[in-house]
């Protein structure tokens, strides 16, 4: 083979994967906005051969070769060629270890779960959804070992989401958050608590969208380039660099719901618009882990969305949105309300400072459900022991304990803990940041030029051409939790504990 | 090769293609619906992917051999292998039968074509659009001898989107329409007018779209299986026989746009959803042939929509939706207003009388375009003279005259008289269905539910599993233009002519 022949194979392979990934992000989104209630079956067929026909390019004995032809003229590659390469090596050395049927048969079972899960969710009812949540396990378990069967399985499964982590990493993390914050959570409990009943005034639908717009505007968001939806969770689609769709939920009685989802969904689709052309239809076309980008999607709703200077910024602009509802309010009171700390039983409405334990019961339920040490059957018990230990909240039933993510329905064990480390992870980022720049003036006015310019030189733009432990490197340094635990400790005791 | 085997290959071949159609299916409807603005490069990319990967597999010659095969052991399949191995088969002759190079140009011309076709509608400008058209005229000459080198070349075109048609058969309906139907016209035009002047007061959109979830029962369109959109230009989209979309357009000064868009795409849904299960997945799956299709569009629009008990059944509905807009008004004025005749320049706009003329004056056009008779030059001047003849207006620029269309910037000639066609089968199953049942009774109690069943039985559960001309036969007996004629001289004098 020349080296021309096959870099022209190697681009034509990345477009069709990148062209199944479009057609399969289609249909999903499809599935989760318009699409009619009954429709799972047929939708299913089609995704299931999209995805089987991907799999199947994927693992084709011919991209093997290429590969290794790739590889062994790794000199004469680009950088960006070579990482290409390396990829999706990987990917094939993974794929070719999962058999197709057992492929094919894993994507049915998924859209399956999705709507047992859903009416499971629903009707409270546990056991409904057990029998498909035991499969997905013994699925995800045998999976772990093609992935890389010299590795425990949980951490195989870890390292899928969130390359170079692994149990001891994240016990090292979480070690250092129980300690940390579980007495904090505790002192501020004992505190006097923060009013934020304004914020569950009537804040009409018609208006908080006009608000959503205007959030966008102020992230720098080109509605051209990325629309904004609604669903009942909120979620980021990218398909390239050029169109990305973020959804948010509104709720009339709670007006941050919808903007923290907005600003957040928006941190992931700053990463996905910021991310270079050259790399566009590759297998670097993407963010490049789960925790980096939860690292920017908490960036943004937390370390800027949820600081002083940028509510101060933009309180006045939220008055007018809802004069009513909020002539009686202070910047410096709505300040305290969107930081109000509250253990609770849901993870996707609970506060910055509890979030992390939430995601902490999680890892530990799956850390033992994936080791063999917890049967599905047991999961809502542990749930429930564990939310009471931690957070000091009794679970009244499993549609607000277990049941409450779509998570395992869709097949991802060892999703969770990318949430938890995005959040430290930005910790760092920001600290980073004060070093090099004026963060917080800008801020105050409003204008996030200056961030984003930063984070798309840091991060974004690099998509997956860099390995996920060299942009955080790149972005955080060395990673140190105490940096996020340092972050929470001054800001809540600020709050709460010194008055 | 085994019998068995090949079953199989021929399921997995379909199942295949079904898959690919949803794909492109899913991101045609996104673009249309949610996408944002400047996002077309990167669908294409993967649209142009897939269609390919799509066509590739059914050029591929292990296809033609599977066909050939299947075909000799025709005596052993069911009617429906049969059947779809016949169809598959003249898929797979035709597309192998256009040189590959020849495609290929062909389908940058067309590309290339739409956007030169708009931007010389957006101008008034033919002469911009001229050239294109000469090359497009060119290839679906040259096409039509590849199709069926026996036949004239309109004929083989005519014969693709409507098998079993040729231009003997449409001279005949032509022909028909012509003499009964341009003196029908002439009358009418000189009769006092129908006031539909309430038809244009204000009608809030969101009143409308409470409207349409009205008519939607009222058609017993299931909305778990269903949904309805909005589009700038309504269309019905179907994934499978579960999985249905229509849109509609809302205009807020004309409440019949929006109604009559969502009965007649609600008669394309009917039949797409009435599709037998277990020609889900296959070549049989979709409607036979355009003019069947919109035979029912055009039956539950104008048969069923404009008839007077259905307008006496909805009427006191509409009031509740619109009871400041229609307080005045009474369920006659309503029906005549819904039927008033006015000879225009848009096809798309056109009432039920006139509409023929539209389609006639393109089937003229087409036949000499394609036969050689007529330069693409000319065309203007011709269109300009059969709209005087016929409909009796003045064509005051090509914008509103020759350009109107997009479909022969999208190479289709020989589209157009299958919507004539559509509503002359819908006289004649009206008037066999009359014979079966109680049509009108229901009717005027607002039950269409007879109506669906008799559909069903007759059209609807068969999708592609007969040949067009049997399902027509099977649910029209003989073709017979004069039942159409008949039906709307009958109609339109009584409206019209008497009083």
């Amino acid at each position: 083979m020349e080296l021309n022949e096959a870099l022209q194979q190697l681009e034509t392979l990345q477009k069709k994967m990148y062209a199944y990934n479009t057609a399969l992000s289609s249909l999903y989104l499809d599935s989760v906005t318009t699409a009619p209630g009954d429709t799972a079956e047929g939708r299913g067929v089609a995704m299931g051969i999209l995805a089987g026909e991907s799999q199947k390019l994927m693992t084709d004995p011919s991209v093997g070769n290429l590969l290794e032809f790739l590889s062994a003229h790794s000199q004469e590659l680009t950088f960006s060629q070579k990482r290409q390469t390396e990829e999706l090596k990987r990917d094939y050395d993974q794929l070719t270890r999962i058999p197709a049927d057992e492929y094919m048969e894993y994507t049915m079972l998924t859209n399956e779960a999705s709507d047992v899960w859903h009416k499971a969710k629903e009707t409270d009812d546990f056991e409904l959804f057990r029998p498909v949540l035991e499969k997905l396990v013994e699925f995800n378990k045998k999976f772990a070992g093609y992935y890389d069967s010299t590795k425990k399985p949980y951490d195989a499964l870890l390292n899928e989401y969130e390359r170079g982590t692994d149990m001891e990493y994240l016990d090292r993390f979480f070690g250092t958050v129980r300690e940390k914050l579980v007495p904090l959570i505790h002192a501020v409990g004992q505190a006097p608590q923060i009013d934020d009943s304004f914020l569950h005034r009537h804040y009409p639908i018609e208006a908080q969208k006009k608000f959503s717009d205007y959030l966008m505007e102020v992230l720098g968001l080109d509605r051209n380039h990325c629309t904004i939806g609604e669903t009942e969770h909120p979620f980021t689609l990218e398909f390239n660099n050029q169109d990305v769709r973020i959804t948010t939920n509104y709720m009339e009685n709670n007006v941050t719901s919808s903007m923290y989802s907005v600003i957040h969904e928006g941190g992931h689709a700053k990463y996905e618009l910021g991310i270079r052309d050259d790399l566009q239809y590759t297998r670097l076309a993407g963010g490049v882990s789960m925790g980096v980008h939860e690292s920017q999607s908490r960036f943004y709703e937390n370390l800027i969305g949820r600081s002083r200077p940028f509510i101060e910024a933009i309180f006045p602009k939220m008055q007018e949105f809802f004069p009513e509802q909020l002539s009686d309010v202070t910047a410096e009171q709505m300040y305290r309300a969107v930081n109000r700390v509250e253990p609770s039983l849901i993870r996707t409405e609970a506060d910055e400072l509890t979030y992390c334990l939430h995601v902490m019961i999680r890892y530990e339920i799956e850390k033992q459900l994936i080791g063999g040490t917890l049967a599905v059957k047991d999961i809502p018990a542990v749930w429930n022991r564990l939310y009471e230990e931690y957070l000091g909240v009794k679970v009244p039933n499993d549609r607000e304990g277990c049941l409450q993510d779509s998570h395992w329905s869709g097949g991802s064990f060892g999703y969770f803990p990318s949430y938890a480390l995005g959040s430290a992870y930005g910790a760092q980022m920001l600290r980073n940041m004060e070093q090099d720049m004026d963060v917080w003036g800008p801020v105050s006015r409003g204008d996030l030029t200056g961030i984003s310019a930063w984070l798309k030189e840091k991060i974004h733009q690099y998509g997956s051409l860099l390995e996920p432990a060299d942009v955080i490197k790149n972005a955080c340094g060395e990673f140190d939790p105490t940096v996020y635990t340092d972050y929470l400790t001054d800001k809540y005791t600020e709050l709460y504990l010194k008055r």
